[in-house]
């Protein structure tokens, strides 16, 4: 069965696989205290143009958004976040796991708007009771965001400029930041993106590692005893090694970009091969997940050959639905997609003629 | 000053204290396991229609709020409430703090629908990733809500098979109950509650208690060790007479229903006043809450005199504002408070002539 | 039925149920923002000789340890305190349900040891492995004690001093304060405890009042917004006036120290009786809690006539009880306890005669 | 530096890693959902003889212990454990993070008697007070203990035997389970700790394994909802194939059993050059952590050659340290060890004569 259902069905890339086992039997200190990690950090400072950002390993994503951010909110504050974001709907409720709330704005294909963030801000300050609400205490986005999309790097420096009037600070979750930056159509940038976020992290685990992202805070607005708190959550891997040695690899010879590059790429065709069979895209997509809008009877069949992700129900007959690529994807695979749907049209125009 | 900010401004009914006095040196049982607390439930269990409802009597009502809900729902799962709804907004986070989100949906004059309610459950339950996302475990309402509007039977009835359908809970927050029963726009009573909810509370503190709500179980889905739960909420008054005297003595010769009819029919005397004047109103509204929206300076002028709340901020020259009546207003003071209005808008009247 | 049980059993003194009468139809500002209760933090502030205190009105004495040591302490911290101290046992896990361990010391007589303190933090911050464990962020004591013991000033200050070198703050639960304070065998002060502690409360509930604790900041070591914290704990009372009025009625003419005078007076005659007819102090308590070893077969007999609390089972035969006076004790009650001891330790001689 | 620091100092085992890079390229779907979990699953369930029980990937040892417990607990109620237990002291409050106490017993070489923890139930319940005490809910022990100590099988039903007894789970947390199954004195089987546990873990990461811990309830004694209880403490692996391919391996052809059967026989030629040696076992350790006493002076000098644990401070002069071996410890590691020994012993022989 072929799969463009998201981009952590494989294993990793066999760099890190080689790796393991040439190193395997050094004996090396647990928790992330490790030579490795040692390693890796130092490639993400440079890589980051950040070379003294405090960095910590985690091995998931939602891990990593639930542990910043309760390290990052005071008791009495929530977080701002797209009504989409991954921590408003995904996470299973981990945020408020922790005791805080996610305090919604609209979403626009994915992304929050700095005018609306500027007014929701403004509101709850002038808010007679807002002693009585949760405060703002920071605010979330995710690049490329849930639906695909990007920030430019306008968007993201008055967003950052706004979070800074208010004394908050700026996260970005970045589980899939390697397909954003490798995108052709943007001019955002590791060093940009430390320069206007507080904390933010690079995911591995869906760009080639096995596990693990990589949180870093730029400016030393480092949760106090961090390693602590994340042991307090859980996150605090005994074999540290294992997420330091993915991370030194995948930032050796910038392999973690072309890793990304393949799988924009690769998106890219995909793109090309919808549009000239004239499907329906729900959304513009300059990254690796590709939204169309599909008949439900068409995707009973295309599900026979295929997997993808049914993203939501539009109406009562169409769904959204989600194609990704990823570091992994092969160029056969794209063109035996292709033949698939091309089979399926065909049968969609002989039942309907 | 004159006075509509709210319906807690003035202490207690005088049967309540003078009780208090009467009984100070009983010496009685901690912990609302007095004789008080017991006549108060039988009294309670009477009126509405439910001789065996299991009942507690907690301080506050944020506090009833986040213990109720904390106690009714599983780990996993969160509580539907309207986008307006007081779990929603003003609580500071107090059900988040409990480790459950607030999964909103669109309010209608503070209400939710039967139709959205049935709508946000079945997609939940279709969506193929739901493992990965709240569940919806309960649902609040507030009867009146935040704007002072009520459900009608019929409604009320509509929702609660939505939530035994889906078998979840249905609980209302009556923090100003009596001012909804004493409408005369309503069908609804309090054994038609008990009927349909699963859980609720009648509000003690804004209907003429110094303190306390009764929460009511009518069906024992009452939470295992709930004492204990009230207890770790640190909800739980040591003495609990001076909860148990006070719903005794409101639950005595129908005080509760007589002091809610009085703060609607000056609710009325109210509405009647803004009408002749011809403000205009943001909602019709058939409870002790009255929303009129007004010019930013007309507020001002008004605010020399009469306290009120600012609801919200409408546009640039509109505020949405609250009056609010309780079992405690004076028809003077509607009198004075319509001098004070006729006054402000000759003013008014004047400057822009 | 005699009653011995505890010094919550009454309503509250009359000065202060009177004073809710005359006030009852003032119109008043919610949430502790009344006139009350800026008045009472003035009458404390001078009690305290702490003319800058921070204060702050709560219900009641879990929920104010609570929403304190939550407020205060970091998410990586515990709190240190007795093995017997009240958030250590009694208060259903609500220090825990913030998510802060409580980490015990060993007791004495209820009251911590300085250098057992000392050696606590020491070893800590001296263990390797230290970052996997709760980090010691605050010390709770109460005064009195759980058992009716009392810290010295020297004890006071030595402990204090240990905290500040080790930069945590030091927290007086003072749930029975005035019982301390007035008890003959002390030398310990309202203005001292301000000096020595960073944060404290004085009990109202046990000494006269219907309900109400008010928390004292001597240093503005207050947690930020701690209003809304309140709020988000369920612990902000709507009409605050409640707790206004009662501390400003109990530190007005001294009201507090001679209730509580009253009390330790009841508890020196009820401890010249229990000597007079040869019963075992459990320990020799200074304030209005007495613990006597009984036999079990005496404890049924008594219990006819009057009740106490059943403390701890000793040893198969004996039980450890507790006898409390208040500030409502009457000394004709203490008389009726001596002619029922008299009357069932005659009983007891007979029986084994 | 030679190292008997801990039992994760190395990779895995090497099967392990070249099944990773076999299995590579297979698109599996996420989330523990993948083929190689249900492997995985069915042959646990054989090796535990529990052919239904259900069984879940978690990635680390804390992590699991909090998911676990925080899973089985109602609200109300916290978890016993001994005073030693790794919940109690070395997982940063991770328990309490989740709202529950850690109820503690005393140890006895790292384990609980029987006999105490029927006291502690029933004293609970035959306290008059304990609906405001933290209900027992659960008990945890671990196999091999925190000292490496073993819970022989009639110890085991005797502590079953009692938890049914008061209707609560027994927990086993077998982070190093292996160990202690291999151990020559031992008489408990991993069916023997299925029939007598409502819930244990086997522990991947000290036994072999990258990472990763197999929680398994053998008779549906499982949180309702668990996978997204899991999620929501952000334990759920995104790439489950990296945790199911693990325990697959380790669960075939015996190879968890060999790996651990091989550190204990390490662990017994450590503990006869160590005999050998006279040095001072702080107890009799039947697994593969040793615990000795030695001089600071001796600590110092041997530090320069080896890393072990300094495990606690005993008196001002000797400390108590920890060796440990594992499934990666070499034969020819241990005859170098003893070769330092000897050099250091000579040393200090000069030094004092």
């Amino acid at each position: 069965m072929l799969s463009f259902e998201n981009d952590y069905s494989e294993g990793a890339h066999e760099n890190i696989l080689r790796r393991l086992l040439d190193t395997n039997y050094e004996q090396l200190s647990g928790y992330t205290t490790d030579p490795y990690c040692q390693a890796a950090k130092a490639k993400l400072q440079k890589a980051c143009a950040s070379p003294d950002a405090d960095i910590y390993f985690l091995v998931g994503g939602t891990q990593t958004n639930a542990t910043v951010i309760d390290g990052m909110l005071a008791p009495y504050e929530g977080v701002i976040a797209a009504s989409t974001g991954h921590v408003s709907v995904h996470e299973a409720g981990a945020i408020e796991y922790t005791g805080h709330k996610v305090l919604t704005l609209p979403e626009h294909n994915g992304k929050i708007h700095a005018a609306e963030l500027e007014a929701f801000l403004r509101t709850f300050w002038e808010d007679e009771s807002h002693e009585h609400m949760v405060f703002p205490g920071m605010v979330y986005i995710s690049h490329p965001t849930e639906l695909g999309t990007l920030y430019t790097a306008t968007e993201l420096a008055h967003i950052s400029t706004i979070c800074h009037a208010h004394h908050i600070p700026l996260y970005l979750d970045g589980a899939r930041l390697g397909y954003g930056l490798m995108s052709p159509d943007t001019d955002v940038t590791l060093p940009l993106i430390a320069r206007y976020c507080d904390a933010f992290y690079i995911g591995g685990t869906k760009v080639g590692a096995l596990c693990g992202e990589a949180v870093i805070f730029p400016r030393h607005h480092t949760p106090k005893h961090f390693l602590t708190i994340i042991k307090q959550h859980g996150a605090l891997l005994a074999k540290g090694r294992l997420l330091g040695l993915q991370f030194d690899t995948l930032f050796t010879d910038n392999l973690y970009f072309h890793l990304s590059r393949h799988a924009i790429e690769m998106a890219q065709l995909l793109k090309q091969g919808f549009h000239k069979r004239n499907l329906t895209f729900y959304l513009d997509s300059p990254t690796n997940q590709q939204f169309l809008i599909l008949k439900d009877d068409m995707i009973e069949r295309l599900k026979k050959h295929v997997t993808f992700t049914l993203w939501e129900r539009l109406d009562r007959e169409h769904t959204i639905v989600r194609f990704v690529t990823s570091w992994a994807t092969k160029e056969s695979d794209i063109r035996k997609l292709m033949d698939i749907l091309d089979q399926v049209l065909e049968t969609e125009k002989r039942t309907f003629s």
